[in-house]
């Protein structure tokens, strides 16, 4: 059995909590959240106990802790969780800051604890199939990745001002897509080009950020990747990517709530994609959690780490300037 | 905290068992199956304990039990159950002899209890959803249901000699659905017309059955129910339906382990459909496990019951004597 | 260059005038109609020649005729079209009595000249390529057919009246897939069952006719057909079947205006099918003329002949007979 | 009667000359080819006759001239065609040299003629279907185009040699498509983005192109497009776009040989798209000559000039600057 605290009651430490409270040899021992009522809500809910970071971190029979609170506290729990000696998953992003989110790296490793990130896209049914094949071989080598990333509405400008802008805050995902699926064998990014726009809300660019962006990755052996995200799209949560091959295409759909098809005068009518990432990814945050307990016993391997945090931090500070000043970044 | 009790560890027992120890509010408290082993591994997995019928329907603490056992006990153990005062849930089908499946009807209304009959098609997102556009109006008034329903491969010759015949143990989910989308205002079967062949396994006409049906319903108000069936698809478990209305038509269709598209040389490729029932209906038994339970507390009534039951195995009796006769069935 | 006369200048005739006048080493050199203006309208766009029965049929340039005027005019113009030692092209039906087309089979035979029925649908690019495979061996043996025929609404109840009854005037083409899909082999059919409704219009049932349809055939060798058809369909013009087979599914769908999808907060939305039988078919009638006189200069046989127009007539016969019993036809 | 000539009769040329034969109140004249056996072969087949560049135009009785001949050519025949008062259709591009381009564009101007440039995809009914919906609005204000554009695989490299590059050659119909869809509102590019690789076939980096691109421009509006093409997609000829407005996105999908889905072991597989650019395009090329003449007859205005034929070859010539450079272009 392994014990488990929960950093973080919010909306994702929600989801998390009822995923791992339902694995078997997972116990959710300890909620904690700045907000009394918030983790006693949750603790209740799974037969676990409030607590505070301290008496987590001393207490011996943590095994794991899960880190969903606010970005700007990843940091800071990561390395005393590390230097408690406990394993540790985190949300994404590690850090807004490079260094900072480098220097997590090195406490996680001088710690000899594991640590996993959460880019729960790599876990996504759909994706993960698309990934798996493309290491089997299925489409030859990978040339090409489209990447549509669409949120259904923006979040408030509060929000975006605290978010370290688009491309920390949603492109993240997107460029730790790119590095999974084009960047298997080792590649890396060479050179990346960025643009935006504010084209849904002028209280964006007010605040300094955009909520349209174009993104554009060569790779080392010349492989090609276009992004395109938007903080709206009218018809819902938009995460699709197609990667082409020298002997084929994969299309990755959006998953949706039924199979129904609606024919009548207007048309032939399917549904809308699930309606934003709670519901598309659902099983992802299922298997993530998983994935992470699973490693924890076998010994495996996490698939992403602190260093894939790290690398996407990276991108997406470039794609960041890029877009600032107008000009490409090679690396 | 409702206390229940499962009887059967087998196959569906143990998906129910799953669905019921992740509800909140519910404790799966006993486990019965006449293999021990198979009710202790059960057991274990959730905590709960290994006991015999007759203990737990002596037990007043608890306040329902789920029939998991194989369809000839399903009479006998609804009819004790009822006399306990335990709420049921069963299931399908209630019993291959409609005065027997009546008897168990009239014992659960003597008895005060409810008893819920598992067709879980009801609660499938895509058909609930069908279903519920219907009653909404979203494409007029019902007038034609085309339902395909394919296994991935026959059962064991074995299994079939004792299923009471294809009609019974396969189109009884069919012609549930049937009386659920085109006779939910009261309608019902005027005029039935069944055919079959053996066309996959020669064995399977030794038994004395066929393992490929079409089935024609006319209701009393003229609509038009086309049933068609093969134990055997080539590619997997197919279990679609289209209603047309004087409005439009709502088209079910299959669900797929994921939304990946492969491109290639030889076309454009989609999954299959989910291997089988198991992985299809898989939303639907936790749902209708969780519509169980919300009845019990709200007192809602069940959206299938004994009634239900009874009424789909006079028609799935009426289909098998239309098969052999070659002669329509007028009701 | 063969020299063609069309009989009819009605919507039929005009379709195959414009699309035998685009076929090399075709001319068309005779238009009739009983309306003169039809005919000299026709007959110009096309630098045709307005004619009468008698004088094409005593031309001797005159190499073939195509029979597009109304039902009773077929069979007495294929008769004396035979007669003169002319090819005929005769849109369907033969004719609604069985002896009179018998009769017309019998004339062409005697006068040794060939003839060619048009059930566009084998033309259509779709279904035709579904039979090809199906030949080919790509889903094995053929088990199941499962034919969805709908109009996009009634004709006019005068029409209903003359038509024969919706057997003999719509189902005929679906009878005709039957014969052409799970018949290739020489397999027949051994029992058939039909049953329908009124439900669109109660005018149509005052005419003594039905509007919605459902017909169940088995063959000799135990395959089974579904045919489902409705005089009305809100979404337009529904043509579709699928043919389940030993070792798979092919799935015909409807040919649609364009390949566009709009994605918005209803939904994701592709077209409608075509609007009726023009759009729907028009690569069908096109490909049925030019297999027409492909076949007269190469002496192959026609993919349909006055015996598929037959043998489709007395299906029709059986399945209205068996609607008006309500009891199935043995063969 | 309108009369035409047609210049080249090569693959292009043939197309052209059998849509023009089949438009009432079109005479295909003349043909003219360097090639003689070309040229006699295609006049035969529409009883046209040879002639030579001098005798067409000096024929009077000529009303316009349709350029299918190779890249080299139009410049020089649109500026003859239109010093001798023909009306012209001339494929893409006016001509590799952005200068000679605007000199064909002043010549035609200064002569009076109307001159129609051969970019057939906006003629494709369901490119131009999403154009007309996004004129009505039915999905907001533009926002976002992303265009994927891949041939089924590479033409021999001595074509690539003379070709302009991959960004004269292939990528000018996705930038016409880019301004025909985002500009429409008399926007225009503000910036643009190219990158590309040799991924398919070193011998056309030894040819001093590339095979695989991605080109990002913003707008002054600040609307986003991103174009992918790549010379070799191992399931052929893929042309599609996808436009995201305000209010919804539309989909434009490739079409296909025939609408048969074939389930089996493997998924569930439908048809490729249609091979390349003659079957993709057959239909837009026939509505293209229609519009052609139409105009001619009407007066009404051409949807594409020689002004967009001089647009689209700027921005190929940005395009192909940027890519070599690594530096984005601003206007």
């Amino acid at each position: 059995m392994k014990n488990v605290a929960v950093f973080g009651a919010g909306r994702i430490g929600r989801i998390h909590s009822s995923n791992l409270a339902a694995l078997p040899g997972v116990k959710l021992k300890y909620v904690f959240d700045p907000v009394p009522a918030a983790a006693s809500d949750l603790a209740q809910k799974y037969g676990a106990e409030v607590s505070s970071i301290e008496a987590v971190l001393a207490d011996k029979s943590v095994d794991a802790v899960a880190i969903c609170s606010s970005t700007d506290t990843h940091s800071d729990l990561i390395t005393r969780a590390a230097a408690a000696g406990k394993h540790i998953f985190c949300e994404k992003p590690v850090d807004l800051s490079v260094p900072r989110a480098q220097a997590c790296a090195d406490a996680v490793k001088a710690a000899g604890v594991a640590c996993m990130i959460g880019f729960q896209r790599r876990f996504d049914p759909t994706f993960n199939d698309a990934s798996r094949r493309l290491a089997a071989g299925d489409i030859g080598n990978a040339e090409m990745l489209v990447i549509t990333s669409r949120d259904p509405g923006a979040p408030p400008v509060e929000y975006i001002k605290a978010s370290g802008g688009i491309f920390r805050d949603m492109l993240i995902h997107d460029l730790d897509v790119f590095r999974w699926i084009l960047c298997a064998d080792g590649d890396e990014a060479a050179w990346l080009s960025a643009t935006g726009s504010v084209l849904t809300d002028p209280a964006i660019a007010a605040a300094g950020d955009v909520d349209s962006t174009a993104v554009t990755i060569r790779t080392r052996k010349g492989r090609l990747c276009q992004i395109n995200t938007s903080r709206r799209a009218a018809y819902g949560y938009d995460q699709r990517f197609e990667v082409l091959g020298s002997g084929g295409l994969l299309q990755c759909g959006n998953h949706t709530p039924t199979e129904v098809v609606q024919w009548d005068a207007q048309g032939i009518r399917a549904d809308k994609p699930e309606a934003f990432f709670l519901q598309r990814y659902a099983a992802a945050y299922r298997l993530e959690m998983e994935h992470f307990f699973d490693c924890l016993q076998t010994g495996k391997p996490f698939k992403t780490t602190v260093a894939d945090g790290v690398a996407a931090q990276k991108l997406a500070d470039a794609a960041s300037e890029s877009c600032k000043s107008g000009l490409p970044i090679t690396f």
